[in-house]
Order: structure tokens, then C-alpha cells, then sequence
């Protein structure tokens, strides 16, 4: 019976000016913390190394490319990666991906307890807008700064455990789910950076957007049964706010962990694989259940089209 | 700006000697009700006119043929369809249905206010086994006394909105709710009979099962920003008890109305249409975010492929 102890190293805000160094300095404070608690595999959030950046508007997007990583690891990330080493730690992170032939994503890596990124994962649904929007309360441009991912919804098997992983908005679309599903997975790593305003809707707040959120994790944990971890970015970045909420979920949909605070904080959870077995061999056994033969527009059609 | 109020009729226990004419009394009843609430479409459950015999095992399966309807109207519910048509009522009522072909299904439809049957649809994910099985605390033998449903998962425009339906277990299938969310719905109508004990765990009981109920149906209409009416018989039949939990839940997935008892209910909202706009044209704009060429797997690939 495999058993992992999950950890989700949530971050508080990160300013504009704060450096590389200053951030994995953080993060490894959280790891010493999540090694003190017996963490044998640790989860940061999305675009952990910087500031939330799609919130600002530059017409020349060469002049945002300081944001983004051309190698991973990198110099200002190897702290991160020997400490893991030395603990004997997997761990996820995101951040932003510039490649040699120029292409941005946001992206995030599973790195095993050796050292080695086993798994990267570029985000399919980038939320917000590519142009500057002056009706919204806050800009949200990850369609201007980044391309949808390339990678699709992939697993790996890392300390004996089907893992994958989803990037924030990815959250929110039972797509990202059921792929990996469909792959056996037993835990999805997911970081988010979720503005507790929504841009468009005075009315929809944090309340109603944690509740989102939750509502997203825990269904898409239920459906799948599957572990997931989903770590936040969160408090004041550069004068906005974004919520925390960085939760641990169970293959039941429940939530078993979660963070309290707005800042620096670790959550842990002694995971039970075997706890995913039950609804897979069940209520979601998919060999027994599903009717692919009536999804057909699920990957074939994008958009809505209403009848006639 | 369309507005509609909806009624969900949940239905109590019906057991084994009750005859079709005294259930459509009862349904009826609710609908009486219903219009005196200013109802202009009602919900009621799964399988409305008989007790959920797939709790009992037949060797012979043509021995449950008299629980199947070979007409829709038939002379036994002729008096509700009179009935609603009589008040200007939509509807929609779950049933056995045994073809001229002899093929059995577990189906639902959608009636117009003229009382015309505007839309058939047959249950999708039916849950269960074929075989009696000792180790279950009770048998739930839909796979044995029903065919998967042929229809698929379609839309009709009725009174003014998109319907689309579910029954029971189709609700925890995001596959379902992302069909009819991809032809615009508005309002997905589920029907369901739902044992309050998991026949495999004893640990999951009532609780937990009424929490995947509400995730999976408050996911549902969240992820597609549509309204959702999820109608239960429920309460004790033949001896076993089923939950209740009637609600309705908005396009934000937000619970707006929710049966109190186990019996006979009615439950009202009025619907505000222009409310699913909001999300099918920002998050959940499907044109602007939805990653087709990602999701391949989940309409090809039926059951869970390992890693290697």
C-alpha cells in the first residue's frame, strides 16, 4: 500500500522588485519546514519565481521577457534543486518559460527526489485577454504574454505515485481532469495566482470565488479519483490581492488540508494511495461506464453552437 | 430578458403494489401545487411511475417488462399530460421505456406546454452490474435490465430555453453536462434514484453521498454556466431507503432552492436565463479557451491506459 506525504508550499506576495534569489530563498524556507514534517513531495504554485506580471500591460512584450526562465534549472533555481537532493524530495513548481526558438509559455515541472524535471507541463487554458481591456478593474493578459501550451495533459510515475499536473485556470475545466484520469492518475499538482476580484463583475468577489475554486479541485478529485494538491499565490502582489485557499484534496473530493493564511504557509497531508483505488474499480470505473461513443463533441468542437 | 420558474416535484417512496394511475395522482398533486406557484416547468424524477426495481434481481428479465412503458403518452398518464397542458406547463418525468423493437431504456422527456413530447433522452452512464452479486449490501442491476441510452445528449429550445437533460448517475459525468453545455443549454433537468448507502462501502452513507450529489450538480452547472433542476425519489421503497436532496442550482453552481423532507415536494426558483450569460461569455467562453486538440483521449479512449 503506497503511502505519500504531500505537502503545498503556499507563497505569499511576491513584489515586482524582489529578485530570483530572494524567492528561492522562500521556497527553501518551506522546504525545511516540509522536511521537518516528513514531506516527501512538495508542491509550489504557478509562476512561483515572480510576480503575477499579466496583470500589466506593455505594448512590447521583449520588454516582459526578464519574467521568464531560458533554462531550468538555472543558476538563481540550483538552491532549490540540491536542498530537494539532499532531502531525498520531489517537488513541482511553475514559472515562466521563454524557449531557444522564442516561445513563451507558462509552465510547470515535476522534479524527482534525484534532482531530475521528469515531467513539464505547458498550461492549455490561459484565462483573461491579449489586448488592453480598459472596461475591466485589473488587466489579465495571459493570452498576450504566453502561447496555450504544447504538452497536452500528461503523467508521470515519480516516487511510485501517477502524478500530473494542471495550472490554475486549467482547474476550472473538467478536460484537464478527465485526460489525466485517463492516464491513471493519482495526484494532480496544481498552482494558481486567482485575483480575489473577478475584472469583469463587481458582484463576484472572494467569497464566490473560493467557492469556484473549491468547487473545481474537489470535483474534478471526485470524478477522477485521484489525490490533488492545488497551492496558491496569493495575498497583495504590487497593490492587487489574490486569494489563498491552497487546499489538499482526497479521491473522495474532500478537502484535508487546507491553509489558513495569506502568506508563507505549508499544508501537509498523509496521502493513501490505495484511497484512489476504490472509485476507480467503482462508481468511476471507466471501462465499465463511460460512453465515448456519445463525446464526440467534446474534442471536436471548440466552440458553443446552439441549435437551430 | 427571459425569466422562467422552475419547479422540481420530488417524489416519495413508491412501492411495489402502487399502480400508475395512483402515482400520476400524486404527480398531479405536485403539479396543482405547482401552478399555483406560478410553475411554468416542472421537473419531476428518474423513473417517476414505478418503484426502482433494479434493487431486485429476475432471472428472467421479462419478467419487469410490466415496469416499461410501450407508449409515451399512455392511458395511465394521459391525465398528467392533460393536466399540464391544461395549466400551460412544460415538463419533464423520467420512465421505463420498452421499444416495438423490444430493446429496453431508462429514459426521460421533455413535454411543451401544448403537450407535445419535444425531446426523448436515454440514460447515458448506467451505474451497476448485470449479474446478481453477493458481496453488494443491496443489487443495483441497471446494466442487466436496460440498454446504454442511443440518444446521446441533445438540446431543445422550449418555452423560450435551451433544455437538455441527465439521469441520476449521468450527473457525476462531466462528459454530460460538457455536451449539452457545447449546444448553448440553460437548463439541464435530472432525474435520479439514489440508494443512500454505497452497496460496496459501508462507510460511505448518506452524507457523503448527498455531498457528491451537490458537487457533481453544482460543478456541472458552474463549468457550463447554465441552470441545473436535479429531482430525486427518494425515501423509503420496498424497504431501502433512497436520499432526497432535491435542488436547484444557478449558473453560478450555487444551490438556490433545495427540498427539505423525503416525500412528496415541491420545489420553486424563478430562473433568470440572462444569468448564464455571463459565464459563457467570460471563463467559460468555450470559443475563446476551450483546447481541442488536447482532448482527444477523452472520446477515444474508453477505460484508464497505464504509463508504461
Amino acid at each position: 500500500m503506497t503511502k505519500l506525504i504531500i505537502g503545498g508550499a503556499q507563497i505569499g506576495g511576491i513584489q515586482k522588485d524582489e529578485t530570483r534569489e530572494e524567492v528561492v530563498a522562500r521556497m527553501i524556507a518551506l522546504m525545511d519546514a516540509a522536511h521537518d514534517k516528513g514531506v516527501q513531495f512538495l508542491a509550489y504554485p504557478e509562476m512561483t519565481l515572480t510576480t503575477f506580471f499579466p496583470r500589466f500591460y506593455v505594448e512590447d512584450r521583449a520588454e516582459f521577457d526578464h519574467w521568464f526562465e531560458t533554462e531550468m534549472p538555472n543558476p538563481a533555481v540550483q538552491p532549490l534543486f540540491d536542498k530537494a537532493r539532499e532531502y531525498g524530495m520531489g517537488f513541482t513548481f511553475g514559472y515562466c518559460e521563454l524557449t531557444p526558438e522564442g516561445l513563451h509559455y507558462n509552465t510547470s515541472v515535476i522534479v524527482s527526489p534525484e534532482g531530475e524535471i521528469v515531467l513539464k507541463y505547458r498550461k492549455t487554458h490561459l484565462p483573461g485577454h491579449a489586448e488592453y481591456e480598459s472596461e475591466r478593474t485589473h488587466q489579465h493578459l495571459e493570452k498576450r504574454y504566453f502561447l496555450p501550451g504544447d504538452t497536452g495533459f500528461n503523467v508521470v510515475k515519480n516516487q511510485g505515485v501517477i502524478m500530473g499536473m494542471s495550472i490554475c485556470n486549467d482547474r476550472r475545466w473538467p478536460e484537464s481532469w478527465r485526460v489525466l484520469g485517463l492516464q491513471g492518475v493519482q495526484l494532480v499538482a496544481i498552482g494558481y495566482n486567482t485575483p480575489s476580484q473577478n475584472n469583469l463583475s463587481s458582484e463576484e468577489g472572494i467569497e464566490r470565488r473560493m467557492y469556484h475554486h473549491e468547487l473545481s479541485v474537489c470535483a474534478g478529485a471526485y470524478q477522477n479519483s485521484t489525490y490533488a494538491v492545488a497551492v496558491a499565490k496569493c495575498g497583495m502582489e504590487d497593490g492587487n490581492h489574490m486569494f489563498a485557499g491552497s487546499i489538499i484534496v482526497d479521491p473522495d473530493g474532500f478537502v484535508v488540508a487546507k491553509a489558513e493564511g495569506e502568506g508563507d504557509e505549508l499544508i501537509v497531508h498523509e496521502a493513501d494511495l490505495a484511497k484512489c483505488d476504490f472509485g476507480k474499480s467503482t462508481v468511476f470505473n471507466f471501462a465499465a461506464h463511460r460512453r465515448v461513443e456519445h463525446y464526440g463533441l467534446i474534442a471536436t468542437q471548440t466552440g458553443v453552437k446552439l441549435p437551430d
